[in-house]
C-alpha cells in the first residue's frame, strides 16, 4: 500500500485538482464579474457602507479593468485561483485597502451566482440572434424552393409528395417553438441573486432592489435560500432550452446527410463545403453536418449531465457546482458555431430539380388521385377502389401536380404566419431593457 | 439454430409486440380523441365533405361516447388495437357507412398528434393546479414558521443561521420558476396539428383555422412537416418542464429526510405518516419522502429517455413514437401524486423549537457578530480580528438573535412578492380560453 | 390553501402511493423469494435456530407454494402489500407461529436483495439463450448471403463494396462483445447478499457460506454494508450490459429500416411482417423494426435512469430502491421480446440480388481498381493517377468482382472464429452450477 | 437575412469547426499511433508490399518519433490537422516518398480505431493500478478501524450499530465488482481492428493475425464491418465500466461529506486538506470530496452521452465519432485524479472514538438486545415484548458491545476473502502479455 502524505507535492496536486479548469472557464465570466461589482458598490455607497469617494475610485478602477477585458488585455495571473480573485488583486494592488471593501455584504457565492446569471443572459441574446439568422434563411429558402417537390416518407417508406418549401419551412417553424422555451429560460435567469450572500442573507441593510435595477434584471430571486438553489438549476434550465435548438439542428443535419446520400441524391453542396476523393468522384462527405449533429447531440445530453451532478444534493451551496461551468459554457459557444455552420451550408445548398419525375416515385400520388376523384364527386369508397384497381391492372397514370391549399400545405406554406410567430416571441425578450441598464452602469 | 416461421403463433406474437401497452395508454387519450373528431367533422361539413345531417348524427353519437368515457363506461374491446379504432368501430356499428366518413382528410398520424396535444394541455392544467396548492401551503408554512431558526449549511458544514421561513419559502419560489418553464411548454403544445394528415398535408380544402378555433388552440402548427415533427418534441418539452417541478420536489424530499434524521432532528411527522418499529422507538422512516424523491428522479430522467429514443431519426413519422406514450403518460399521473403527497406531509410537519440554542450551533453567529460591530462603527478589519480573537480565547458569546432586513432575508421573507410572481405567471396560461371552446364543442 | 388531513382517505392514498406497482413487480420475484427462504431455513436449522421438524414442515409448505407459483396459481391477495408478505401470510395461515420463524436472522432488506440477485441471474440466462439463438441465425444468414454484395457507406456516402455476408456477420460478432459485458454483470450479481440483514449484519451466528452453497452462488457479498450497497448497483450493472445488446439490435433495426426504404431497396420481407396499403403498393412499413429500435433505445436509457435515481444517496438502505424494480424488470422481458422479433424478421428476410450491377454503384470499385494495378506491379502513385484519369475521361470500366482474402473480409468471413469466440464466452457462465443447486434446493 | 458566403473567412471557420479539439485530443493517441504504424509496416513487409530496407528506415524513424513523444518533445505543427498527419508529415519530410508507403492497405479509419483501442488498453491498466492502490488503503483502514463503531442508518434513520471497519471494507469490496466490469471492457477493447480499412476491408492480402500478435492483442475484431462498428461502442463500454468506479467514489464522497458534517461529526481531516474560516472555527469544507463527487457524477453521465451521440446512426463510419474523444479522454485522466485524491484524503482521515457512547445512539442496540435474549433461550416473541416494554418503561439499558461473528460482519470483516477476490480479478487482465509485445515492437 502506497501511503499518501500531505507533503508539498500532494498539496500542489490538491490545488491543481480543486482549481480545475476555473482559470479558463472564468474568463467567460470576467466582464460580468465587473458589472456585478459595479452594481454592488453603488448599492453599498447608497446604504452608507462605502464613502462617496471610495465608490468613485473603485468605480473608475473597475471600469478600467472592464475595458481591458473587452479589449482582450486581461488575464488571470499565474498562481491566482480565478477571475474573481484576479479582479480583487488588481483593485488592492492599485487602491490598497479600499480595494477590499467591495466585499462587504457579499459572499463569493452570490458574486458567482450573479456573474452566471449575467453571463447566461448575454449568451441567450447571442444565441437568439443566431437562431434568428438561421430562421430568416430557412424562410427565404422555403419560399425560393416552394415548387421543388421531393418524396415525403413515413416509416422511412415513400408515402406522399412533399416539397423543399415544406422541408425548409418545417425547420424554421421548429425554431419558433425552441425560442419559446429559450424565452422561459431567459425569464428564469433574468432575476437578481445578488445580496443572498452565502445563501442565508446578510445582517447588513442591503438594498437588493437597487442592484436589480442597476443590473437591468426583471426581478429578484427574493428568498436567499432559493437564490442559492438557483445554482445548477439555472444552468439546467438554460441547457434544456438550448438542447431544443440543438435537437432541431441535429434532425436537420440527419436529413441533410440522408438527402446527400447517393440513393436519395436530393441535394448537393459546393466542393469546398464537403470532403471528397479524386478517385471516388461521387463522394461528398457531409462532415460539417455530421459534426453539427454530433455537437448538438452532445448538447442534448447536457440537461441530464447537470441533473446527474446535482441530484439528491440537499439545499445549500456545494462545491460540486463549480464543475458545471466547464460542461455548459463551452457548449454554448459550440451551439453558436453550429448555428453559423448550418447557415453557411444552407446558404450554399443546391436542390435537385424534378425529383419526382422518376418512375419509382409515382405511387406517391395515389392518395392524391383518390382525393381528386372524391372532389370530382365520386364517393370515396368507389374512388379508392378505382385507384386500387388501376394500380393492380397497370393503368395507374397519376397526375403529378400537387394542389394543396390548406394552411401549412405545399401550396400554402404560411410563411408569413410563421414569421409572425417568431417575431412575436422575440419581442417578448426585451433585451434592450437590460442592455440599457448595463450600458449605463459601465459608462 | 431455431428457424422462425411466419405461422399463426409467431404472427400473434408480432401483434402482441406491436400493440404493446397501447390499449392501456390510449385510455388517457380517449376523451381527447372524441374532442378532435368533433372538431374535424364540424370542419368537414363546413367545406362540403359532410352533409349537414351526417354531421348531426355523427356528433350525437360522438357526444354519447364522450359521456360514456367520462363516466368510466368505455373500454377497448378484446381484439381491437387501440382507442381510435374502438371509437370508429362503435360509430360504424351504430351508424353504418356514415361512421367511416370521419376519416376524410385525416390520417391516423394527425389524429394522434391532436389527441396528444389536447391531453397534454389538459394535464398541464391539472399539474399547475396541484403546484399552486403546494405553493400556497409552502407560503403559509413559511409565514407560520418565520421565527423558527435552523442552521444554514454550505458544503454541508454549519455556516450561518437560516430559518424555516426561508426554507419553506425557498421551495415556494422554486415552484414559480418551474411554472415559468411549464408555461412555455404549454405555449408549445397549445397549437393545432390537425390537418397535417400523414405529415404532408391533404389535397382536400381543409379549414385548419376552423378546427383551431373549435378546439380552443392558441394557434396552428402551420407547416405540416413540422406538425409531424412535433411528435416526440412536444413530449420532450413537456417532460423537461415537469422535470423541473420534479427536481424541486426531489430536493425538498432530500432535505426532509436529512432534517428528520436524528443527528439533525429538526422536524417530525405524525406516526401515521412515517413507518417505525416498536423496539426502535427513534425510528421514523420517511418512506413517503423517499418515494417522492425516487419518483421525481425518475421523472427527471424522462427528457433524456425521450431524446435517446428519437435522436438521429430523420423527419417524417416513425412508429418509435408510439412507445413514448408509456413513458410519459403514467409519469404525469405520478407527478400529481407526488405533489399531493408532499402537501399531505408538509401540512402535518412539526418543526422543532429553539434548535439554535444548542451550544454546537454558536459559531453560526460569528459573521453576524462581525457585521454587528461593523454597523456599530468599528472598521471591518478590526471587527473581524476581534471576533477571531474572542473565539480563540474562549470569549465568544454571540447574540443569537438574527436581524436581517433586506429583501428575501430571514427578517423580510418577501412572501407577497413571491406570491405576486406566481400569480402573474399563472395568469398567462389563460386556461379558461381553451376550456370554454371545449365545453362548447362537446355540449 | 387546501389543508391536507391525515384522515382515512388520505392515509389510503399514502398506502396506494407507497405500495405503488409492487404487487405486480413482485410477481417476477415470487419463485426466487421461495428459493431464498428455503436456503435460509435450512441454514437456520443448521445453527440451531430452527428445530429439525420445524424445518421439515416449513420446507414442505414452501415447496408447495413454489409449485403453485410455477403453475401460475399464486397471487398477492387484496390488501397484502407484496409477495414477501403473501408468502408469510400463507405460511402462518397454514402453520401458525412456526411460519413466523423464517424471519429469524433475516431482514426484509437482505431478503429482497437475494430475491433480486436470483431473479437477475435467471434472467441473464434467459437473455443469453435468446442472444445465442439470434447469433446462430446471423451466422447462418452471413454464410448463406456471403456472395450477395451491397454498397458499403462511410459518412452515409457510397464508399466501397460490402456484402450481406459482412452485414449479418457484423451483428453476430457485435453480440459476442455484448455477451462479454453480460458475463461480467453475471459475475457481479452471482454473489450472495443473504445474511446482511438490514445492511449491518446480525448478532445471530449465521452461516452465510452455507446459504451461498445452497443457492448456487459463486461467492458471497461479504461485507454487509456492501451487500446492501449492491441494491441499485446490481440493477445498474445488469442494465448497462443489457443496453449493449439493445444498442446492437437498435443499430441493426436502423439499418433494416434504411435498407427497406425504396431508395435503397436492398431487402424485403413477407407482407405478413410489414404493414402496407392497398393503394400504395410500394409501402412496406417496417413496424417491427421500428418498435425494436424504440424499445431498445428505451433500454439504453436505463443505466442512466438508475444512476439518476441513486446518485448522491449516502450508504445504507433508502426506500427509493423499490422503484427500480418497475423500470428494470419489465424492460428485461421486452428485450427478450425484441430478440425473438429480430429472429422472426431475419429468418424471413429476402435479399435483393445483383444490387451492385446498377450503374450508380460503379465508383465503389475505384479503390479496388487501384489496388489491383498495384498488385500487378504498378507503383501506387501511378495506379492512382491512372484510375483518376480514367474516371475523368470516362474510360473507367471497373471489374466488379471483389477479391478480398484477409481475415474478416468479404472473401473470408471468419465465421468459425467468431463462433468460437461466442462459444468460449458462453462457456464461462457455467449456468449449470447454479441450476443444479436450485434444483436440489426445491426438490 | 445575412447571406453566408463561401469566402476565405467562412472556409477558415469551417476548418476550425471540423478540426475542433483534435490537435489537443490526439496527443493522447500519439504514442499508440506510432505503435500501430510499426505493426502495420512490419506486416506490409511480410506480404511484400514494402521492401526490407524500406521497413528498416521507416521503423527507425518511427521509433525516433516515439522517443520524442515519450520525452514530451513532439507536437502537432500549426496548420496540421491532427497527430496522424503530423507523423506522416515528419516521415515524408525526412524520408521522402517512402514515408507515404505506410498507408498502403490502411485507411485513416482503422488507423484511428487501433489507436483508440491501444490507448484505452493502456488507460485501463493505469486506472486499475490506481484502483488497486485505493483498494489496499481501504482494506488497511478497515482493519485499523475495525473496532471503531458508528451508527448504521437505514432510510437515513438510526438503525443498528455499524463500524468503520465495515465502512472502509464496503468500499473496498465495491471496487472488486467495479474491476470485474472493467475487465470485461478490457476484453472487449483488447481486439485488433487494424486491417478493416474504411470498414469494408482491403483487396490487399493483409495478414491481420500478424499485427494482432505484434500489438499484443488477445484476438481480432474479425468482421471488418463490425471492427468499424466498434467505434463509439468501445468508448461506451469503457465509459460504463469507469462509471462504476466513479459511482463508488461518488457515494464514498457523499458519506464523507455527511460524516464530516457537524451534526454527525464522525471523521475529520487535517486543516491542509479542508478549507475553513478563521471566524468559523468549526468550518472544515470538504472541497476535495465535493469535487470528487462532482467529477465522478459527470463521469457517470458519460455512457449516456455517448449513447445519445451514436443512437440511431446506421452502420458505417460517421464523422460524429470524432467528438467522442473529447468527452472520454480527459474524463479518464480525471478519474485517475479522483482515485489519487481519494487516497490522499483517506490516508489522512481521523476517526472519532466512542461515537456510540452518546446517549442518542442507545436505541441502535435494541435489536441486539432481542437477539441476545433469544440466544439465551427466550422465545423471540417474548424477547421482543420484553425489550419493547423495557424501552417504554424507561428500563432499557442495552449492552453496547457488538458481538457479530458471521462472514462480513463487524466482528468478522472477511478482509482476506475480499482481497482474494480482488487479486483473482486482477490476475485475469494479463497486462504483461500486451506490454511485452509492445516493448518488443518499439525497441
Amino acid at each position: 500500500m502506497k501511503l499518501w502524505q500531505k507533503d508539498k507535492t500532494s498539496l500542489k496536486e490538491v490545488e491543481k485538482f480543486t482549481v480545475g479548469r476555473d482559470q479558463e472557464m472564468d474568463m467567460f465570466l470576467a466582464p460580468f464579474d465587473v458589472q456585478g461589482s459595479l452594481a454592488h458598490i453603488t448599492m453599498l455607497e447608497s446604504i452608507g457602507l462605502l464613502e462617496k469617494n471610495e465608490l468613485e475610485i473603485l468605480s473608475a478602477e473597475l471600469k478600467s479593468i472592464y475595458k481591458r477585458i473587452q479589449s482582450g488585455d486581461f488575464k488571470v495571473d499565474e498562481g491566482v485561483e480565478d477571475v474573481h480573485s484576479q479582479v480583487e488583486l488588481e483593485l488592492t494592488r492599485t487602491l490598497g485597502d479600499v480595494g477590499k471593501k467591495i466585499h462587504s455584504g457579499r459572499s463569493r457565492n452570490d458574486q458567482v451566482l450573479v456573474d452566471i446569471k449575467l453571463y447566461l443572459r448575454h449568451e441567450i441574446k447571442e444565441v437568439t440572434e443566431e437562431v434568428k439568422n438561421l430562421f430568416d434563411l430557412l424562410i427565404a429558402q422555403s419560399d425560393k424552393y416552394k415548387n421543388h417537390l421531393l418524396p415525403g416518407y413515413t416509416h422511412l417508406q415513400l408515402a406522399m409528395p412533399s416539397s423543399f418549401g415544406l422541408w425548409f419551412g418545417a425547420y424554421a417553424e421548429s425554431l419558433v417553438d425552441d425560442v419559446i422555451t429559450l424565452q422561459a429560460a431567459y425569464k428564469v435567469i433574468n432575476k437578481n441573486p445578488l445580496g443572498s450572500a452565502a445563501g442565508y442573507g446578510s445582517s447588513f441593510p442591503l438594498n437588493r432592489t437597487l442592484t436589480t435595477t442597476l443590473l437591468g434584471f426583471d426581478d429578484l430571486n427574493y428568498n436567499v435560500v432559493y437564490a442559492q438553489m438557483g445554482r445548477g438549476k439555472a444552468e439546467r434550465i438554460v441547457a434544456a432550452a438550448l438542447s431544443n435548438i440543438a435537437l432541431t439542428l441535429s434532425k436537420l443535419s440527419m436529413d441533410a446527410c440522408l438527402f446527400l446520400n447517393q440513393n436519395f441524391g436530393f441535394i448537393s453542396f459546393p466542393d469546398e463545403l464537403t470532403t471528397g476523393s479524386s478517385i471516388m468522384p461521387h463522394k461528398k462527405n457531409p462532415d460539417v453536418f455530421e459534426l453539427i449533429r454530433a455537437r448538438c447531440n452532445q448538447l442534448a445530453a447536457l440537461p441530464n449531465d447537470i441533473a446527474l451532478s446535482t441530484a439528491n444534493l440537499p439545499s445549500g451551496y456545494h462545491r460540486d457546482m463549480q464543475l458545471l461551468k466547464e460542461i455548459l459554457f463551452p457548449a454554448i459557444q459550440r451551439l453558436k458555431d453550429c448555428l453559423r455552420m448550418a447557415q453557411l451550408m444552407l446558404s450554399n445548398i443546391s436542390v435537385k430539380e424534378n425529383i419526382l419525375a422518376d418512375e419509382k416515385y409515382k405511387f406517391l400520388f395515389s392518395v392524391e388521385e383518390v382525393n381528386r376523384l372524391v372532389l370530382s364527386g365520386i364517393p370515396f369508397r368507389d374512388a379508392y377502389k378505382k385507384v386500387g384497381l388501376d394500380i393492380e391492372q397497370g393503368n395507374y397514370n397519376p397526375q403529378t401536380t400537387v394542389n394543396h391549399t390548406h394552411e401549412g400545405s405545399i401550396g400554402n406554406l404560411s410563411l408569413d404566419a410563421i414569421r409572425k410567430m417568431m417575431d412575436g416571441t422575440l419581442a417578448t425578450f426585451q433585451f434592450s431593457k437590460s442592455e440599457k441598464a448595463i450600458e449605463k452602469l459601465i459608462s
